[in-house]
């Protein structure tokens, strides 16, 4: 898909908005004091309400040891009979600081009084300022303007709401027989980065029961948000929920298949809208012995600071590509036999039988590739230091192709990355502070 | 140490450099075209000579899966009798290039012609570009001006001829009674030394007979080079060797402590004059349950973007260290008990009990800890894109220091490492090409 313009994107995001049968989402933005600095900011809360309580929801956290309170709460919720709202913060992540689960607590529990529903049938996540401590007041006393901006017709407020610092909101949708199921997302933002935490909501009216939910949920989310990785950290507060009003009935199967296709969109929407990126890299490892190794060398690629530079310049460096998979073979399967791998790029096979096979016309196609896959170039900031994305939409889809056969099993994986830029560093070099 | 300027930095280097007994020196310079591209460059070819072949001799290679062809020739070399000389060049590593053990080969070959010795005698070293020929016609003709430079006096011109994008040459020595031990190191890019392209050759004229300076060479490296990071990119020519002369009598001991020291100083010259390091990170980890743990959490902290580019920018983000420590935790030892675990940072506790103990005050003092630690900060480039760094010479040697009590075990690690800047992604965006 092509957008031409900041107006085109907009208008096609709304073309995808409508909520699924069965919610209501609305938000409030309101000023604040982080008790830890002196420095106003305006956060907002967004809520995602159900018109009945559901008995169909399902969420996966992060695996950091240490996580945010409202992942905390969270994974208590999910023993719950029933769940009646989902409420969200910006600006501060809640994670690591004092009395934090209270905090979330409290936040849920005003929630729950406004909309009259139980505190432990509202699920909260922050995103945003490790280490800080919420604003429950501040938070508490924005509820009734959230909920008096509830409405059913689109999912954009919250889209909005939860992006703080991402250049652009996402949305993806997918129809399932008379249902649909709509997720939006947040990612690693621009303006405030480090709040490199991802929220996914997946909200939808087909009547899925819970654990048929959760176990869809599992296997989505495998090939897709576990399967990505822009700067190799893993967030305290990653969060993919999902919720099913239960409205429509529907075909299991094509439910299933329709929410890997949501989740592969919006994992792509995400790095693609990564801090500082320039190219989506796309990496798909076949012929390894396990899935683990085909995905720790797909993760090894894209995460390679080397190889992200190198396509950030789009220069066909793949000597780079070579080092990052012999790096993580030589770690986590040293021995393994790699003389029968191949790697090619964009179409191209650039090395196979131990050796590379490079000429200048190859060169040529690979620079011709990566070109056509940029979504940006840099330009020169004003200030001579702070380098800022000259773009707020995704001009195009394209990415890196690349595609690595280690002959050596027939597991396979595939993984979705980005490259590494000055606006990268503009946006985390000092950001907080 | 400090250094108040290019002349006297280069005056303290010079006053490091006199050879060991038995050794001689010597480089030459010259133009190739490599096959692969059109682009012409300057190569130098550097000799390390024994005055006498020694028995005494040993070598630590990467484990990279993809090793280059001097590593495969280099770790034939272990097995023969003697050694009679080493030959290094910069610009192209002969990695996964076809015929690249005999090209490394037809360079040794030209080495022992013109010495007089056993072309098995001979090691090679290769940095640079991955995946380029070697232009073996070039190198075999500047191998007599090499060996007419041979010198007994002076470290330096090998120091300087193994230099890529180093800023400057990096030499450390140590007595051991009449002896001494004369180390050299080429570093800055796709450095994670797991045993990094880090050369280290490591002369010494102490009569350390093979096994033991091959167990002193083993002991040295585990807490020096194969505990730091530049980049977590593993680079797939990293060599450390060292070389006795036997000329004079020591005791072992004392020559192992003085390997230690010689090793540890060069490994933070290296993160030191890594690409675009505006800041040295040292992180000391302990209360680990394995050894494993402890470098495997303080990797992780130097080896996170978010972090790096924090600390570049002077940001006291403590938040992405804790995010970095659980990120590695929550992976490899997922359910450990950190509820015990402290942060320290400057001398300064900032997280103990499961929560961050922040303030203004502490703030204040991170910030100052972390100004005091910078090398250099950016300076607007001139063409509004291409970031250089301001000095060629390192302004003193402080770090950022880090210490992380995990509070679950008895066993620790050092870990070196550094931050991310402009100049990282200037260097590497467009190197090669």
């Amino acid at each position: 898909m092509e957008h031409a313009s900041l107006a085109s994107h907009r208008a096609w995001l709304e073309s995808v908005s409508a909520l699924p049968a069965g919610f209501r989402v609305g938000a409030a933005r309101f000023s604040f004091v982080p008790i830890e600095v002196d420095k106003p900011g305006t956060m907002t809360l967004t809520l995602i309400a159900l018109d009945e309580p559901t008995d169909a929801f399902g969420a996966m956290f992060t695996n950091n040891a240490f996580p945010g309170a409202p992942v905390i709460v969270g994974r208590a919720r999910l023993d719950e009979p029933l769940l009646s709202a989902i409420v969200v913060n910006n600006k501060i992540s809640n994670v690591c600081a004092p009395g934090g689960v209270e905090a979330s607590n409290a936040v849920c529990r005003a929630v729950a009084k406004e909309l009259g529903v139980a505190e432990t049938a509202v699920l909260p996540s922050s995103t945003g300022v490790i280490g800080w401590r919420l604003p429950v007041e501040a938070m508490v006393s924005a509820v009734p303007e959230a909920v008096r901006a509830l409405q059913s017709t689109s999912v954009m407020p919250a889209a909005e709401g939860i992006v703080t610092t991402d250049l652009y909101p996402k949305v993806r949708r997918a129809s399932v027989g008379a249902g649909s199921i709509v997720g939006i997302a947040k990612g690693a933002g621009m303006i405030e980065p480090n709040l490199a935490t991802m929220l996914v909501y997946l909200l939808t009216d087909c009547d899925v029961p819970r654990e048929a939910l959760r176990e869809a949920l599992r296997d989505a989310v495998t090939p897709t948000f576990n399967a990505m990785s822009i700067d190799t950290d893993t967030s305290t507060s990653d969060t993919v929920a999902i919720v099913s009003s239960r409205r429509v009935p529907c075909d299991l199967q094509a439910f299933r298949e329709a929410l890997v296709r949501v989740c592969a969109e919006l994992t792509a929407d995400v790095v693609r809208n990564g801090e500082g990126v320039h190219h989506v890299i796309r990496v798909a490892v076949s012929g390894a012995p396990t899935r683990a190794l085909a995905l720790g060398v797909g993760k090894a690629i894209v995460g390679s600071p080397l190889f992200q530079c190198a396509i950030c310049g789009n220069d066909p460096n793949v000597g780079r590509l070579v080092m990052a998979i012999g790096k993580h073979v030589g770690t986590f399967a040293p021995g393994l036999d790699l003389s029968r791998a191949t790697i090619a790029m964009a179409g191209h096979t650039i090395f196979e039988g131990g050796a590379f096979r490079l000429s200048h016309e190859t060169e040529g196609a690979l620079v011709a590739h990566m070109r056509e896959a940029e979504l940006y170039a840099s330009v020169a900031p004003a200030d001579g230091l702070t380098f800022v994305p000259p773009v707020r939409f995704p001009s195009h889809e394209r990415a890196v192709e690349i595609a690595v056969d280690l002959g050596a099993g027939s597991e396979r994986a595939t993984v979705l990355g980005s490259d590494r830029s000055h606006e990268y560093i503009s946006e985390n070099a000092d950001y907080r502070s």
